[in-house]
């Protein structure tokens, strides 16, 4: 395809999918679903799983082979941004406030589905082709594990402020909690990449590259970024050209982990989280979020649906391990973090609550499932599975959640 | 390239683009340039005339010929989005205001660049070999008139805003004769693209399919949205499912009017036009312009840079050529409007300031040199002629208008 093909066709895919992630919006909306777990659906829909099914013509039509050549670096710069946002979002301050607790459940939240998952990992790669062979044992248990740690953090975030539980124990436990473990998660996730690549000296590439990375983020810039927010502050505005200079910082990172073959969301979110907070954090968010939430991170879903094949899931053994990966990720996230929070003191509903967020994988686990798919860790049929849990803990988390806490607010 | 390889290095561009555009900025602000002359030149700079000529491999090692399969869909996205923002920006009723007074500056503008622009193209088609081959005597008149009768309109806007300018004569007759000469302007060159395609059923295709749209967006979707909208208004705001919708319509805009070979921006901007004004209107351009602007806009300027080749005006009659476009730009657009202001009674200091304004063509010059290039209509030589004449024409604004208007402004 010529690049103006390429073009007409990228204009004609973006419409088609937001039009189609608002339709199943409405829907999920029925069902009390919020619109990021409509497009995790719709993304799915989009793909080989049902469009691709039904119209194999058409969806070859509308997603040539060629076109994924623009439709990938977009989803990815959409991607990007949305996790600058999270970084943005991103407080240590209320980890510290509830700390024994946040830990606790943390702790609770990481440990119990990491062994159940690394447990699974071992028995796929041992008894099934669920990981492709060069994976190795180890890297198949740790991903599987990672995978299973995952907590959808934003979605989190985004309930419990639109809740307006963000004072409260409940609410500050969770995302305490959330923030630590989606953390250790990525850590995991960076390990597992890194111990892929095979050889010492790659893995030294990654591991050095990511950690001087996070120093120079961190140590270097942070400071001085927020020297020079005091200034701007002062003005009271961020200028236009301050913001795209630290939109430019912002993909400098994506790049440069995305090019030591860690990942660009880590880069992007790491920025995100070193930027200053306030006035300068707050327009960023302000400026950024609508166009890169309404038009771009669309597109990741869709991306990841075009590789989501449930259809390959065609034996009863495969639907089995399906379960079997259901009821590990459900009890070793939700039921831990619900016994951690009852062990921290926290009464019994909002100890439900925390169980429930935590047990959501959204957004998250699509983000590494696709990384571990790229890089040819896990197969077509362990994406299929995953982004199966996925969905589902996601589904359950807002009708469970709105039972439990409406007792707190009025009808509306 | 793999499709990961393309979005490493998407993120590098848009990286080193957006930082390179703001020092470009920082120096153009001394001389008192606004930031889109600062991107017009920086993406000159970016191109083969400077950064191609005097370090080629670090050219192509930061653009190579496959990443313009991402650089491309993504700059006209950019594209789309901003004539999307100024289609929501048109205002109608302002050039009812000033009637007379707008219809004569903008058939001076219109007429006098046209005739002059006309007569170039006559005299290059037929004497020198800037005009292709497959161009033909009438279209390379008209292209070059057309080209020659561009208004920046969106900066014009921008600047009469920005002076607090927008309720006095000179600034509504600026804005009304600048929207009336970009109509035009973009009717001339549907014709141009439509005449050259050749055969007729192809140019039935393209006028047919431009009129239906015009007609379907403004007679259908338009009264649609504006009953819709009164229930919005109600409610205070626009939720975020309303405003992907929109996004989408516009996305489908842009997809059919480049589907039919004219050009995605007409469908952008149409989509713009037809949007409910007041509280759908300043909500889609505060949701959209921060990022649009600051991140994907760039991307076009250093797209079209890319096909700027300055040192293909290697002999001193192209340069000779180069001098007559320039003069011929401002003396049938700066002089010609501000002989009818003043014909129309508009008074000196005032009539000065609409001719340099509408004299300006900024970023529209560039979008339509852009398509003619893309069409095989003008040639490279002739690209990089045009280019120069609207980057002088818009340098040439700023400080002479300050100058005019500085005496009405208390000291900062």
């Amino acid at each position: 395809m010529s690049n103006l093909q390429l073009a007409i066709q990228f204009f004609l895919q973006i419409a088609i999918i937001l039009m189609f992630c608002r339709i199943v919006g409405l829907i999920a909306a029925k069902f009390g679903q919020p619109q990021v777990v409509a497009e995790m659906i719709a993304g799915v829909l989009l793909g080989p799983s049902l469009f691709g099914a039904i119209a194999p013509e058409w969806s070859a039509a509308l997603f040539p082979k060629d076109s994924m050549k623009v439709l990938f670096p977009a989803s990815q710069l959409g991607l990007a941004l949305y996790m600058f946002i999270v970084g943005l979002e991103f407080r240590m301050d209320i980890v510290r406030e509830r700390f024994r607790a946040s830990v606790a459940v943390s702790f609770a939240g990481m440990a119990a589905p990491f062994i159940l998952g690394a447990l699974l990992g071992w028995y796929f790669k041992t008894h099934t082709s669920l990981f492709p062979a060069p994976t190795s044992l180890p890297n198949a248990a740790i991903f599987m594990g990672a995978s299973m740690c995952i907590t959808a953090f934003p979605m989190l975030a985004r309930i419990i402020h639109f809740k307006g539980l963000a004072g409260t124990v409940m609410g500050t436990v969770a995302i305490g909690a959330g923030a630590i473990d989606d953390a250790m998660a990525w850590m995991l996730l960076a390990i597992v990449l890194a111990g892929f690549k095979g050889d010492a000296s790659h893995a030294l590439v990654n591991i050095g590259g990511a950690a001087a990375y996070v120093a120079l983020t961190l140590l270097v810039i942070r400071p001085i970024l927020a020297k020079w927010a005091s200034r701007i502050e002062a003005r009271g505005v961020v200028s236009d050209g301050e913001y795209a200079f630290l939109l430019s910082l912002m993909c400098l990172g994506a790049w440069w982990t995305d090019y030591i073959e860690l990942h660009a969301v880590f880069g992007a979110f790491v920025m995100g989280a070193a930027m200053p907070r306030g006035l300068i954090s707050r327009t960023l968010i302000e400026r950024t979020q609508p166009l890169a939430v309404a038009l771009l991170l669309p597109l990741f879903f869709t991306f990841s649906g075009l590789n989501t094949r449930i259809g390959s899931l065609n034996t009863a053994v495969l639907w089995l391990m399906c379960a079997a990966v259901l009821a590990a990720a459900i009890a070793g996230k939700g039921l831990a973090c619900w016994a951690a929070a009852r062990a921290a003191g926290v009464p019994n509903r909002e100890a439900l609550g925390i169980g429930v967020l935590m047990n959501a994988r959204g957004l998250m686990e699509l983000i590494i499932i696709n990384i571990g798919l790229q890089n040819g860790i896990i197969s077509q049929e362990l994406f299929a599975i995953l982004t199966i849990m996925a969905v589902i803990t996601t589904l359950m988390a807002s009708p469970i959640f709105d039972r439990l806490t409406s007792p707190a607010r009025p009808a509306p």
